[in-house]
């Protein structure tokens, strides 16, 4: 399976330490043989057709910070466009005002008929209906695990799981940084700034935590969630946002106050004040997802945020789904 | 699939009302065209080689309080020897002394190559590695899902969003009635015995609820979990048992006291202390499971328990499920 993988961050970097020390298994268990022979980063591309191992693109992050330490004049769309690739892997950070550059790598991977996985979540917020279709009418596959709950499997609980019942709306905490912060100020009386820089201290809260504080990164889950698990068809404009701060709405001692994305009666990310000991009650760094299912009624499933490592090991996740995807289509491909 | 009932409470009548209303939907969705041939109750049995209507065993019922007024001298043994079956579902009453009559209703099946689907915990409880070993020598499908969970699918959680990750161990709350009553003694200051007539009057303890009590509930689904998901080959007698009552455990005023299933170091059913807040903090009625997985760390799946509508949905789904497993085997047995 020939592999371009761009982005090569925490994530990037650890999926290809993980694919390097699983080679074996991923040979053994399940036939894949992935091979990277492209890497890009902001300092451009490393190529070699025989494939990049973990310490040599290693060694030249160390040198000079980057995958590159001159420019060979490759770039992330010629690299789509004139290698033979199966696969391209997307985990450059996320931009919420365009999508750019993962938006451009994946549609052009995508009209290339070249499978996509993504753990960018701001080309699908921003785009998920036209990059579903895109990938459909190119019948390619698009894979996205860990944009959601890489830790906490919510898709895979509402596809496997939940197969045959009717699931008519979901609920829940999808941001594990608001909600320590959250916590910390309403159980502990933190003021908001504390809370979050001792949060950075403790690496819960990045640098700059703008997008778990405004509620983006709560809507983008939102609607990938709505998209794949209720067949919805938005973006992140359709959701209404609101974030954290420090005019909590009026609670009382048995109640407290999260930070809830919903998809019912309208899409909606914002405080809700909800009954202290109630499932959605989840402390810390977890996040919670309700599932209200006709046949079953609600159920919850809870678990911490996903990290860098998380992250890669649901790409690792996700290429083996692929090679069983393309399997039972009978393709062949590495 | 020509399918004999056994045992014809809630659950076998509400499963019997289940297939007729959803007929068409499983044979045009499942290729399922499931035929009751065979329902037996205390009273005897009723046969039909057409197939029984749902109607026709209501009138019965209604009749007479039984499937039977007047005895024809076939019993449940003669049922499965003498008919031609593809598929025998107990849904008799729960005995933890012998597991009988279910136990025998199983292994009979199985040796004549029946397959079995129960929603009766207690001939797995008591000898579930011998069941298995028995359906695997006659190449039998041996389906339970309604036995633990049946409204929270911590089984199929654990086989399908779990599969290519390590479990390491399990714990939880597989009791509602013990939960709300623990609940109204610790937060309400609630006696044992007003706790207990107050969920009797709700619906939510049974008149005679001492297996829920004595912690043998919640033993018997800790056995079919640690079995099915970790791979163990353990009866009820590997449990170490206590349930809940008065004398409960020293706790501070943030910690409660929960009736805990674990699997680790020791498979164990009794009262801990846990801090309050935690995913294991479930309050009312809801049971929980937290698995720890080797890749994610610790996930929880919460919700209620099942009651008989839901367990007879249980055996709808393996029912279907059942179908796909021989599709793949490619038997007809229809």
């Amino acid at each position: 399976m020939r592999i371009a993988l761009l982005g090569y961050g925490t994530v990037g970097s650890s999926f290809h330490k993980l694919i390097d020390i699983k080679k074996n298994l991923l040979k053994e268990k399940y036939g894949v043989m992935p091979q990277l022979i492209a890497i890009c980063d902001r300092s451009g591309c490393m190529i070699n057709e025989e494939g990049i191992s973990y310490e040599a693109a290693y060694k030249a992050k160390i040198k000079s910070g980057h995958i590159c330490d001159k420019d060979n004049g490759m770039h992330p769309l010629d690299v789509i466009r004139e290698l033979s690739l199966d696969l391209m892997v997307e985990t450059t950070t996320a931009n919420f005002k365009t999508g750019e550059p993962a938006l451009s790598h994946i549609f052009e991977s995508m009209k290339r008929r070249i499978h996509v996985i993504t753990t960018n979540k701001a080309p699908l917020a921003l785009h998920m209906p036209a990059l579903l279709e895109e990938a459909s009418l190119n019948g390619v596959e698009f894979l996205y695990s860990g944009t959601v709950g890489g830790g906490t499997p919510f898709i895979s609980f509402g596809e496997k799981v939940l197969r045959g019942n009717t699931l008519k709306e979901i609920k829940g905490i999808l941001n594990g940084t608001t909600n320590y912060v959250l916590g910390r100020i309403i159980d502990d009386r933190l003021q908001m700034n504390e809370a979050l820089s001792e949060a950075q201290k403790l690496g819960i809260a990045e640098a700059d935590p703008t997008l778990d504080l405004n509620g983006f990164d709560s809507a983008a889950k939102l609607v990938i969630l709505m998209n794949h698990l209720l067949g919805n068809r938005i973006t992140i404009s359709d959701i209404k946002i609101s974030g954290i701060n420090e005019s909590l709405p009026a609670y009382k001692s048995d109640q407290t106050v999260k930070l809830i994305a919903s998809s019912s009666p309208e899409p909606k990310v914002s405080m809700e004040v909800i009954k202290r000991g109630s499932p959605l009650d989840v402390s810390s760094t977890y996040n919670v997802l309700e599932f209200s299912v006709e046949e079953l009624g609600k159920i919850y499933v809870t678990g911490k945020g996903a990290g860098g490592q998380e992250t890669a090991a649901s790409i690792i996740r996700d290429v083996v789904e692929l090679k069983e995807k393309l399997m039972q289509k009978s393709y062949q491909i590495y």
